[in-house]
């Protein structure tokens, strides 16, 4: 087992897949008029890629639409105070071809929050990494 | 009650405030070698000022020790798909006064994760917003 600096377990990029894989919710992290900006989002991992849906000319949708961003999950226990995150840097896409928005809606992805999200943002995961957390 | 263009409910600066108050964990946003970078932490709501403990030399010390960085909390139920998100947005600074190590010190945060985290980061809510999502 690999520990870092911080006494955290590294994980593979096949365990942080698995587990990004397990959660409907994340963060995308990326920058808002130069200053950094997050929001949560429900996702679903197609592949290797982090696919969102948001409004058509939403915030999320002019700042992350084509910019490198981070995408972050996790799971915490505060009792037992383990857990685990997973943080994937890579470029964010505005889905923009009828094919493949088609092929997007069909998706198994629908959004939580109200309101319409005919929109589509692709993360691909460029760079991933993950710690567990365990006593 | 202030509904926002995604469908969201606006939360006042009280309500965000009491939230963050609420969790123990937070995910602290900065930039690291220009990418957005994105890591979990867990924190205390000093007035209205968010304390996090890190290691000496650490990457976020390094990176997030004096810029301004977003601090993010939420809780999402994926069963009723409801939840909250608070995002404060200020200047983080590293504390190296030791009376106000000592104050800091004394503050009921005690690290999850393992190893020695002597070292504090302060980062002011200079802006906050909040939503809640329910159906």
């Amino acid at each position: 087992m690999k520990i870092d600096a911080a006494g955290l377990q590294v994980l593979s990029r096949e365990e942080c897949m698995e587990l990004l894989g397990s959660t409907p919710i994340g963060r995308i992290v990326y920058t808002d008029r130069a200053l950094p900006a997050v929001q949560p989002v429900n996702f679903h991992l197609d592949g290797t890629s982090i696919v969102i849906r948001t409004g058509v000319g939403s915030k999320l949708s002019a700042a992350a639409g084509n910019a490198i961003v981070a995408f972050e999950a996790d799971e915490f226990d505060a009792e037992t105070r383990t857990g685990w995150s997973v943080t994937a840097v890579g470029h964010a896409r505005a889905v923009d071809d009828p094919g493949e928005i088609a092929r997007l809606s069909a998706l198994p992805l629908r959004p939580w929050a109200p309101g319409g999200r005919e929109h589509f943002i692709v993360v691909s995961t460029e760079q991933i990494s993950g710690r567990r957390l365990h006593h």
